[in-house]
Parts: structure tokens; C-alpha cells; sequence
């Protein structure tokens, strides 16, 4: 490590962060669904104040924007970071933002401190990550990555029955060439193959940081994620004149799969986490068994034979419960992602830079899916995490101290340095 | 038992059911709600019926409908049968209807074969007992056995926000006088003091029955019944960041006290029953850690002593629960009856007239509440069950065949014969 003592302006990030918070829809805290009027000011306000700093801007076919500081070997691979500008509905002000706000910060501090970087230097503000509006995630960095082919545009539609092609082009985004895009390395749209790194600065949406009292997560993997739906079926009938001996209570079997299910989950330790967070009764009525349940699974864990292998165990167990008390059993799998780890060499410089700035760092998972979780097969990734108070986010409650932010972006600043201004 | 060969006229109750089930709401099954008009006219068939087969017909302030057949010895206290006229919303033909039809059945076969009774023969028609439209429930038979005071009129309004006292001056009842509803032991109207006996017949509305072949239930007592809501409190979380050290998931903590509700009834036995019909999960989001849970406990037994021994250890160990796991609990009780012994006299002139009829028979408790629990603290109580097909009840599937219905109607006739025709 050879870098200079970085501080960033912490003002100016979060002077934009505030300003970011402008674009919403009314109602609590900060809702900015994708290819809203709200959602196209924003980026349109990114793109006035990329420009304003001195980045080149230009927007892809999805309606990502980017801002490039232009490196002097502009033969090498672009150093990318960035998160998205999209909100879950009555978001707070940092999931996403803070990424952003602080990928510009960042670049406008290192180019006015240091001058042209080698390697070019992008800040991105992805359309799209929560899934809020449309059924469908990572809708911007997957585009980036390959992983949409255009057809999502037609195929998926909002809870007025809007298509994202029709939202598309209310933004001004033809649609009808996204399954074109070219893979032009330059990066002036569509796939991109020009990405040396990708660095994501962000929240952690938990509360492992504040419960250790510590500044910076150095994160080494995003989970991969599998999730369930299961139908329990069972037999409705009079709760006063059933016997216990003669029912098949749907409820009563669920109950007994939630227990070996949180058992299970401890035994096996973490990082694997699972949980049932849905879970509907049928016919939900007081006095009567219930004839059916349906509940869903979260499963997450950052090894992938790990997930996998309790994912098996799981699954069986719930099945022999089923059998046992006479009850069907239906199992949906509806999402399953391999976990993402990232880059080691980066989370070793990571660790130097928050041992030379004094930020004490823990080494961590990201239980929660990430942008950078679409970079990490494709080109070497980092992610920082910094801390969130009592773990909330996605709610208007969502904060962290402008100390805490203030250490992500001098983080961040600090390896941005490292990756576009050394030799390699 | 001196009692001569009953062949009731299964015909003329099967017609009389018949004609019962046109007075409904539209939609699947029989839907007939406290004071509507189809249970207006459904009331207004029935006096006439009861005219026709020459009983003396008058209604009461809450629109029960007595048909009587005077006895000749006046001075003796009434032989009372019957049950209610009203049904859940998509009912059966058979819940409360039979045992009107039935009781109509007897007492004109009764009266044709074997002329004027000693003492006299009451059928009733109970304006409600199942609590579909208000928030009340055994309205008519509670009324007659001085269990309201009248405020209840104003105080319930069903889902539309109408009061019981409009609803009933739309039917031409004068409410305001219900509360000074006189006790006259002639039985015009009002609290009734001149019940020698009650005899109810009913469908089983549960298995047991059907299960075990038999054809007649004696039902030796309704059950008690304690209903509580329970709402556990947890903390809302994000499912992929929160360690499962880290968290007070409330619908972990509920499945744990639904699995030893469930084991702890088991080996209490019956004719305890224990259910949990009812529960709802907040936020019920797939990624998000439940942060409360509602439910419902419906706990029944025959035993006074038993209920309460019950109840007292499963809300502690709810309590145990909930504590043991950080979680906040709170136990609301929504009903709390006491079980109703039936009269073991009449218990056993019922089982002499099965053997006599050639009808199998069983000792049973019953699950599910009754008008005739309203009488049993009051009057020597009877209740006559038949088979319901796979135990449903409540549902247009509801159905007890022919020849089940005439076996109860023969238990009923014989056991009003030897109740009214008989010298003590």
C-alpha cells in the first residue's frame, strides 16, 4: 500500500444525499420506484450534477447513468462503482444513495486532489435493484452484466397492470433495442466487457456492525439465496367436535416444520440464516382446524454446498413430517442465486486501507443481495459496508451517522485511489 | 318405559326441511341471518305450519315461535323442543332446522295417534343461536332463560353497521320493551319459568358418530369453551442480514406454543380439544422476520375443573415461552362458558328407547355449543344427536341421510311421549 492520507468531503456527500431525498413520491420516508416521474428527475439531477463535477455523463438503454473520469491509459479496463437509485416503497435516504453520493464524492475529491487517474474511473447509478415496481431485481446491473435479454421488458408489469416497456418509453427508454444492445467497449451502452473492478459502498442493512461497535465491513461474500413457497394441506373441520386423535390440522404440522426448521438453522450456525416471514391460514377462522397453510422459506448461506446441503435436509424433513401426520405437501421453488464471493485481493487491500485510516473493520457476509453480487463472476468486486442503526432498513427509520458515512467514503476514496492511480 | 311402537312420519319432516331450506340469501347453501327477510319469512312459514297442525301459535319480543300443544293438566310446567332458525352464512339444510322440523313432526304425530298430552308440548323456533350477523350469539334461547337484559339490542350492529334494535323494528319487533320483558309462567312472551324439560335434537356436526356406525348420540354434556386472542410480540428484521443468534422472531416463538399446545392436549386427552384456527403474521413479507403474530386458542372440555386446569397450564407455558425467547405476549379471553351437564334421568330414558327402537346408541359429549346449554342450569336438559357425512357441518355439504334423520325423529317422539303423555 502506497496511498496518500484521503479526506474526502464529507459535506458534499452528504449535502447530495440530502438533496437525492427530494425525489419521492408523498408518503413517509423515500419512495422512488423505477420509471416514475420521481425516479427520472433523480437521475436526471445525478446527470446535471455529474456533469457539474467534471465527470463525461451518458445514460445506457435501461436508463442506468454514468459519470466518467477519463483515465490516461485509456487502453486499460475502467474502474466502476456506484449503487442503485431505485427505493423500496417508504424507503429511507441511504440504501442505494449512499453508494452513489458517495462514488461521486469520491471521484470529484480524487480528480481535484490528484489529478487525472491512470486507469478511467466510473461512477455508476444503476436504474434498478428492489424489485418494488416490477416482479424482477438487479434490472440495471444485470442489464450491464448480461443477464436480461430484453424480453423482461415486455413480460413483467406493475400493479396497475403497466409493462416496463410502456414505463420505458413514458422516460424516454426504447425498449424495443434493449435485446440489441451492443457490447461496445467503450461502454456507451448495453453489456458492458470493459469493467476492471466494480466497488460497492453501502449500508449493511443489519446490525452485526453496530452490535460489535464497528466502522467498516470488509464484505468477503453476498449469500446465495433460495426461496420456497409451500402448501400444507390438511382437513377443515369443527374445532369442538373433532377429537385431537382424528384431525389433520395443516397448522399444527406447520408449527412442528417452523421448530425443526429453526433448529435446524442453529445447529448448522452461521452464516447460514432461514426464515419464514409469510405464512397464510386457510380458512382462518377461530373454530375451525385449518385445512390449509401456505408459508414461504428464506434460506440463505455464503457457501453454495453449504446452502445447498441444508436446503436438502430441510426440504426432506418437512416432507416427513408431512407424511407422518397425513397431510399434503406442495414445495415451490420460487428464487434460487448462487452465492457471489468477492474479490480476495481486494478485501486484503480493503483491510490495509482501514488499518492505515484507523477505522476498526470486521470481515463479514452479506446476508441481504447486492448490485455487486451481478459483478463478482465477471471481473474482480468489493464491497463496504458501514454501520445501520438497530440493523433497520428498507423504512424511513433507516440511518447512519454522518461518522459512520464519513469513514465508508474515505474507504472507498482510499481503494478507488488504489485501483486507478498505482501502477500496477 | 311403558312406551308403545313410534313410527313419526320421516316423510313429513323430510318435506317440512324441504320447504325450509327456500327461505334463504342467494348463494351456495342456506343463508339465513337474525332479522332479514328470509328469516322473517322463513318464521312467518313456520306459524303458519304450526297453525295448520293445529298448535297454538305465538311469537315472543325477540321473535322466537312457540307452537302448543296444551296439555290437560294445565298446572304442570311445559315440555319444550325445538332449536334455531337461523344459519352461518353459506349453511346447511340441517343445523337448527332439523330439530324444529322434527319437534313440528313429532308433536302432530303425537297428537294424531295419542290425542291431548297430560302436560302440555311446546315446539320453538329460537330466533338465533349462531351469532352470523351480530356479535351475539344464543340471542333466542338466552332471552328466554333471562341471560340478556335487553341493552343488547343497541349495543351489537352487524357488519354494515346496523343495531339488532333497527334491524328488529324492520321485522315489526319493538325492542324497547325487551327489556321489561315480563316472566308470565303462561309463556306469552319474555324470561320463561314454566319449563318442565328441554329436549333438543341435532345433526352431530362432528365424526364420532359416523366413525363408530352409530346411529344416536345421548349427549351427556356440552362442552365448555374458553376462546383467547394472543398476540406475540417480536422485532421486524431483515431475514438476510440478522444472525438467528440475533433475533426475536415472533412466529418461531408462536410455532414453539403451538407445538406444545398441540402435545399438551394430546396427553390430556380426550374430550379435551385444543385449536388454533386463526393466526396472522406481521408484515408477512418473504425476506422480512416476522415482528408479531396473532392468534387464536379455541380450548373446550366437559369437565369445569378440567377446562380451567388446562387453560391455567397452557397460557403459562405460552407466558414460559415468550419470555424464555425475549417476546412480548399478550393474552386477551374473548369467551369463557361453562360446560353444561346434561339431565342423566333423561340421559337414561333415551338409551332405554334406543334399545327399545332397535337403534344403536352412544354416551358422547358434545364439542359444539347448543340452545339446550342455555336450559340445563335451569330445567331438565336433553340433546339428541344424529350422524353428519365426513362430520361437516356449516357448509352446503352438510347432509345426514333419510334414514338417519327418522331414527332421531323416533328417539325425540318417543322421548316426548313418555315426558307428556306419561304419569309421573
Amino acid at each position: 500500500m502506497n496511498a496518500p492520507i484521503i479526506q474526502a468531503p464529507t459535506i458534499e456527500m452528504l449535502k447530495l444525499l440530502e438533496e437525492m431525498t427530494a425525489f419521492s413520491a408523498p408518503g413517509p420516508g423515500v419512495t422512488r420506484l423505477l420509471y416514475t416521474p420521481e425516479w427520472s428527475q433523480a437521475q436526471a439531477f445525478l446527470q446535471e450534477r455529474m456533469a457539474r463535477i467534471g465527470l463525461e455523463v451518458r445514460t445506457d438503454k435501461v436508463g442506468n447513468v454514468y459519470g466518467r473520469l477519463k483515465g490516461s491509459k485509456s487502453e486499460e479496463k475502467v474502474i466502476l462503482t456506484g449503487s442503485h437509485i431505485d427505493t423500496v416503497v417508504n424507503g429511507g435516504d441511504y440504501d442505494g444513495s449512499y453508494g452513489i453520493a458517495a462514488a461521486m464524492t469520491a471521484l470529484h475529491y480524487l480528480q481535484r486532489t490528484f489529478g487525472q487517474p491512470l486507469r478511467s474511473l466510473e461512477v455508476v447509478s444503476f436504474c434498478e435493484e428492489e424489485g418494488s415496481r416490477f416482479p424482477l431485481t438487479y434490472w440495471g446491473s444485470g442489464y450491464v452484466n448480461g443477464m436480461y435479454n430484453g424480453s423482461e421488458a415486455e413480460d413483467n408489469a406493475d400493479a396497475d397492470g403497466i409493462t416496463m416497456k410502456t414505463a420505458m418509453a413514458e422516460c424516454g427508454l426504447e425498449s424495443d433495442t434493449v435485446v440489441d444492445a451492443d457490447k461496445d467497449t467503450d461502454g456507451s451502452s448495453g453489456v458492458r466487457d470493459d469493467i476492471g473492478a466494480f466497488v460497492e459502498l453501502h449500508i449493511e442493512q443489519g446490525i452485526l456492525l453496530e452490535k460489535t461497535s464497528t466502522e467498516i465491513g470488509v464484505v468477503q461474500a453476498i449469500v446465495g439465496q433460495r426461496r420456497y413457497v409451500v402448501k400444507v394441506g390438511g382437513t377443515a373441520n369443527h374445532a369442538g367436535t373433532t377429537p385431537m386423535t382424528m384431525r389433520q390440522d395443516a397448522l399444527a404440522g406447520v408449527a412442528e416444520m417452523l421448530v425443526e426448521l429453526e433448529r435446524s438453522a442453529a445447529e448448522t450456525g452461521a452464516p447460514l440464516v432461514a426464515t419464514t416471514g409469510r405464512l397464510e391460514v386457510f380458512p382462518n377462522t377461530p373454530n375451525v382446524i385449518p385445512g390449509e397453510v401456505l408459508f414461504t422459506l428464506d434460506i440463505r448461506h455464503s457457501e453454495a454446498i453449504e446452502l445447498e446441503n441444508f436446503c436438502i435436509y430441510i426440504l426432506a424433513t418437512l416432507n416427513g413430517i408431512a407424511v407422518r401426520r397425513g397431510l399434503e405437501i406442495d414445495i415451490t421453488t420460487r428464487l434460487n442465486t448462487i452465492p457471489a464471493p468477492m474479490d480476495l485481493g481486494l478485501c486484503g487491500v480493503l483491510e490495509d486501507i482501514c488499518q492505515s485510516q484507523g477505522s476498526s473493520y470486521c470481515n463479514m457476509v452479506s446476508g441481504a443481495g447486492h448490485d455487486a453480487q451481478l459483478f463478482a463472476p465477471r471481473c474482480p468486486t468489493a464491497m463496504i459496508f458501514v454501520p445501520s442503526r438497530n440493523g433497520i432498513s428498507h423504512s424511513p427509520e433507516e440511518y447512519s451517522s454522518p461518522e459512520q458515512l464519513a469513514a465508508g467514503l474515505n474507504v472507498l476514496t482510499a481503494l478507488l485511489y488504489d485501483l486507478a492511480y498505482l501502477e500496477n
